[in-house]
Parts: C-alpha cells; structure tokens; sequence
C-alpha cells in the first residue's frame, strides 16, 4: 500500500480534478503490475495496472489508495475491471469520499466474491487526497493561505515597496504550491498594486525528483519517481520561464467585488482556467475573454462572502486553493475560520513598525481573541524559514456583559 | 580537547566574570586528571586536575581550553602549577583573548621546557567564551536580544495585554537564558510597564542534564554531567520558585534615563548586582538601597548613548548581556549594529494589523534599508518556535541625492 501511495503521489503536480490514486497489483510474493491516475480523462490507476499484469492479474491482490470507481465517467468503471481480470482480493486505503457513492465500489467487488479490505494506511490516503476529500465531504477547497512576510511579520514597507522580501527559492516553492494546488485564489487590491501572473514559472530540472518533468512508460514508475508518460504532454518550449512537460497550469480565481481588474492584467492571460468574482451588483460588468465570472451574495460588510464562494469553487472541481493575497483578504479569511492551513514565508529581515502588516484582524481586543495556530512543519528553504501551521478551532465570540 | 571543552561547560551559569575553563591531564593512554572552573575566587580548572592527578600528573599532557594564566589574581597562576606538577606538554584551543597578555602563559611554559601547542576546536572554544572574549577584544560585552511575538510579529494588543504570548516553556528557556548570560539589561519602560523581576526562577530538576543541579565531587564530572561541587553553595530553600543550587542570579541593568522607576520596583530586589543607567543630568536622582548608579551622555536624540554604556558594562565584568526590552530599545540596539545574537521565540498565533510592533525602526523607508539577518537555528520550545538569528552588518547609509 506504501507503494501504491507513492505511485499516486506521481498525479500531484495534474491529476485534479480527479484524486491522486495508485494501484499495486501483488501475486506470488511480487509486483506484477502498478499503476497511478495522471490526468482527468486518462485511464485509472487500476486500469495502468492490469494492462501491465495481463493474465498474471488472475488471482492477484489489488492494493489501490483509494475505493475502485463503479460508475461510468469518461472511462468505464474500474470495478468490473478488476472482476474481468479475475483479481482475487483487493484492500483499499479508504472509501470513496463522497458519501453518496462511498462503499459502492466495494459492494459491487464483494457481491463478484472478491475479498475486499478498507483502511489500510488510511490517514495518508486520506493526507494525499486532502482536497479531493475535502471537496466531496465539505463541498469546498481545502484552503491553504499562503503568506509571506519579514521577521517581524511586515509584507511591505510603509511606501508599499515588497519585491522581493522572500528569496528565489522560497518563490519557487511557491510556484510548486500553484502547481500542486491546481487553483489560486487572489484578490483584485493585490492584482491592481502588483499584477501578479500566477502561473507556475519553474526551470525543468526543479522538478527532478520532484514526479514530473521525468518521461516514463506508460502507468509504470520507476521506484525513484513513479510517474506516467509525461513528456507526451503540453510542453514547454523555454524551460526556464516556460511549461514544463505534464504540468498544469493552475486555474486563477480574482475576487474582485466590483469589477475593477482591467482585461489587460496578467492575471487573465490565457493558458488556465480563469474565474472572476464579483458580488451580484457587477456580475454585468465586462470581463477578459476566456474568463468565467460568478457572482457572489456580499457578506454584511459588503464584501464577498467566503463561504458562500467555496462551494462554486467545489462545483468547478476545485481540490486545492491557494490563496496568496494581501493582509484584508487573509485576515477576512483567518477570522472566518475558512483556513486549513497556513503557510508562512519568513525573511531573515526586519521591516520596522512602520511596515504593512501580515494581516488586518480588526477588533481584536483582548490576547483570547488571537487566532491560534499549531505548528506543523518548519524548515528553511533557500535563505527563508518556511513554517506550516493549522489554525486551531476559533474561540466562541464574548457573551454579551463580557469583555 | 572536546573533554576539556564538556568540562568547561559546568561554569557555563556560574564561572562569570571569569571564563568558562576546562582542563584533562592525560598520561599513558588514560585520563590522570580533569577539572572545571566554576567560580571567580575558586582554583581555575587546571588547579582541580592536577590536585586529582597527584603524582600522575608528571610527564602528562595538560589539555585546557584557555591559555593557562600567569598572573596572581584571586589565585595564584596557573602555569607555575603546571610547570611544579611536571606536565611535559600543553595543548591550549587557544590563547587568552587579552591582547595585553595574551601569550605570556603559554610564554612561561615554554621557558620552563614544556612543550606548547594552541589552537584545537578552537572555534569551539571561543564560541564558549564567547562573552569573555567579546570584554576582552572589544571592552564590550556579546549582546543578546531577546524578544517574544506573536507569529505575525506582534509583542501585545493593541490595549498593552501581553501576558503571555509565549508558552511555559519558553519562558523557562529565557530563566535558562538569563542564568547563561549572567546579566539582564532592559529599559524604564518595560520595567514601568510590567514591574519584571529579571530573575532565575526555575524548578530545581529543570537544571537536571543542563549541568547545575546535580552535586557531584569537586573538580571531577562524569561524562553525562561534567560539572562539580555545585551542592556546597548558596541553595534554595524553594526548589520551585527560589535559587537552585549554585546558580547566581544575574546581573540586572535598567537603562532609566530620566531615573523614572521607583525603589519599590522588582527589579531592584537584592539577590543580584544591580545598575541604574542615567543620562548625567539625572545621575543625582535617589536610587534605591544597593544599586549602582551609571551615567552616561546622552546621545543626539537625548536618549543613552547605547555605544557609550557599554564599555561600562564590560569593565564591570559584564561577559554577556541579555536585553529584554520593548520595541523603542529593540529598535535602537538593532539600528545601532550592537545586537550580536537575536533570540525570537514566535507564538502560534496571529494577533492582528493594531496589536504593538516587534521593534520600533524609525525612517526605514526602502526595502534595502532592512535590517537584515541570517537564520542560526530554529526549534520547537513548548509550543512556540525560538529563532536564532545574526544580524548582517549594517549597510551603509544612502548617499547625498540617493533614496
């Protein structure tokens, strides 16, 4: 199953929609074929595998991260697959996520008299897949806010100069999140200060050992990077600034309340899916070609309301969402408790008082009001700290007579 | 040599003003001798291996971690006993870092036939020292600023409620901190501000592996715990909140320029020296009982000149010298280029655009003019993270008709 996990890591960087999902096929004590899902509309990870099995498929164990599909969706269900095959037991990592079809895969392997196990190394089914899951359970993103900011915790100097407070390195792993995410999410005050591009602009040989730019043979990996025909993509011709083989360029999602980002940002260039979002009252307003736009109820204070657009996001098979945005945005989005997790650039600098803060949490008065994090992973990247933390549950707002 | 350096470490919270020493007779293959010093007015660290050696000591190698004196201070030198006890040779990680003498002890033995070698883990040695080699080198002491923030650089709300925004555990390692350097330094308005102690006030079995709390028999370690005789001296009758055996409290100095705090504030409590620093036009102002008064010119803004005081710190025998400050001082230090570590511990949280600045850095109006800093070490204390940084020196000023 460990295995199988890893060969699903290969559709980190391109699978989404679609979750990440590896196959290991296991008869007489070896491999006899494996596979991972690589790209919407491209065949299972089970399927890779029993083409690779052939006829030693018959009486196998099939290990797969996830519940084998039994619906028909662009490519038939991989349930009767492995019954054709002849599979003799297959133990999956989880269910299906959805809870309307979760289990139903299984049913159908069990009533065909394979012997059927679920739960095998299933927190890191469930880690790889966390958008995935988080769409079909939550009918949102899983949220990730990006940040960064100067020791102490300034984006900008007072004049708003910014570029760059975090080194190259860090920006590249920023550009690795886009790419793993497969969606970000800005707001129109940083498009109209910094008229970010928001792609992924990474040279090739980043992706050495990280499961992409490596060519293989079809829905078969080598140990050191399990990854599927990639090369046979979309490709970059400037492997500096340009594609990388395979990649996906992540959708680009703008809230833009009232309709101000020109068509000319940079944003809005083609080669992604691209959402603007307004609130109902510029839904009318012209908008980039290529560009979707949603409109969004405001909130009480006018502004887009955040729960309300996470779940069109889900609708649009958004997994993952980035978001990188300035301290209004981000502090809107920590106070609502939308957050899954936080990841914070740290320049070895210091900015001074004067300098724009992290993020804007307004009225907040007294220490128990603090939005509290767990750390979870810290380490340096380039010259920078790179620090994940996942917010801890809010606190119930002061009854009233308190504070 | 990295025996005598362990060995060395048992003065790490007690040896100031003196350095922290530690010397390994070793004759035929075996250790003859070893000691440490631990306390000014106590016999230096190759006093406590000779007199454990006994006649062994004859045609041993003394391996010691500081050029052995030879002067008569509160004891006699060290080198006459070494050249009386008939050691052959002398291996030294390096010399005494007084420019005025460095060299005569190692002189001595030589003119006495002993054959001398310096510089072994000698980085190792001076990073030891290296508040003792700072007085010595610089007449100033190695200044380490400590500070405490929220994740997004914040030191309080924006009402002043502070209390506490790092955990338990970072609190006991600023206690353990403060042992280390063996001198406190903070500011009028932090001490108006919160009416802070400034003491050591640890659990005895804190101590327990950190080299204090555990007695063991004069001049010997073992190689868990190298220290010595610690038992024997001033001990607490408060295993929780009073002195742990041994420990010194540290020097306190409160930067009061305007002589603004009251006798009756903590941190002018007995148990430690304590300094009253001044501008000279308030040198006269009472003090309370037992603390010394220190004036100094102001400098252009009318606040203590920073580079002034501290030579007067250092001929008072100050080695190190932790500041715990507000962001007026942090500010000031870190502008001023006398920071030679900074200690950030950094809570798990995120308190908001309106809550008090890390450090105050007036007039920083371009990117370039950060102050900028390379990470040493980050770790997890408690729930909080502690980083370890060195401010980069201080670029030069913009020139006439720049910026």
């Amino acid at each position: 199953m460990a295995r199988a996990l890893r060969l699903a890591e290969a559709g980190r960087y391109s699978s989404h929609p679609n979750p990440r999902v590896g196959c290991v096929l296991w008869r007489d004590g070896e491999i006899v074929g494996e596979g991972a899902h690589l790209r919407a509309g491209e065949p299972h990870a089970e399927v890779h595998a029993l083409r690779q099995a052939g006829e030693r498929a018959r009486g196998a164990t099939a290990f797969v991260s996830l519940e084998p599909c039994n619906h028909h969706g662009r490519t038939p269900p991989c349930t009767e697959a492995l019954i054709a095959a002849g599979v003799s037991r297959v133990v999956a990592a989880m269910e299906d996520p959805n809870p309307l079809v979760a289990g139903q895969g299984l049913a159908r392997l069990r009533a065909a008299g394979i012997a059927v196990e679920v739960g095998l190394l299933q927190a890191d089914a469930e880690r790889l897949n966390r958008g995935f899951v988080s769409r079909m359970r939550r009918q949102r993103p899983f949220l990730i806010l990006k940040l960064a900011a100067s020791l102490d915790g300034r984006t900008a100097m007072a004049s708003g100069e910014s570029q760059w407070i975090t080194g190259a390195e860090a920006r590249a792993d920023v550009h690795r999140l886009r790419a793993e995410a497969g969606a970000v999410l800005t707001s129109s005050d940083t498009v109209l200060a910094d008229d970010p591009a928001l792609t992924v602009r990474l040279p090739a040989d980043y992706w050495a050992g990280r499961g992409l730019a490596i060519p293989g043979a079809t829905g078969r990996g080598s140990p050191a990077a399990p990854t599927a025909s990639l090369a046979s993509h979309a490709g970059g011709d400037n492997a500096i600034h340009g594609a990388v083989a395979g990649l996906r360029q992540p959708d680009r999602i703008v809230l833009d309340s009232r309709a101000r980002v020109p068509a000319s940002a940079k944003v809005w260039a083609e080669g992604a899916r691209r959402f603007r979002v307004t609130t109902a009252a510029h839904a009318a307003a012209p908008v980039a070609a290529g560009v979707e736009s949603l409109a969004v109820e405001p909130d009480a204070s006018g502004h887009i309301s955040l729960p309300a657009l996470l779940p069109l996001l889900a609708q649009r098979g958004v997994n993952e969402l980035l978001v990188e945005c300035g301290p209004r945005l981000a502090g809107a989005l920590l106070a609502s408790g939308l957050v899954d997790e936080l990841l914070l650039y740290l320049a070895p600098a210091l900015l001074g008082h004067e300098g724009r803060a992290l993020a804007d949490l307004p009225g907040l008065q007294r220490l128990d009001q603090k939005i509290a994090l767990r750390y979870i992973d810290v380490r340096q990247v380039g010259r920078d700290l790179r620090i994940l933390a996942t917010p801890e549950p809010l606190s119930p707002p002061p009854r009233a007579g308190e504070g």
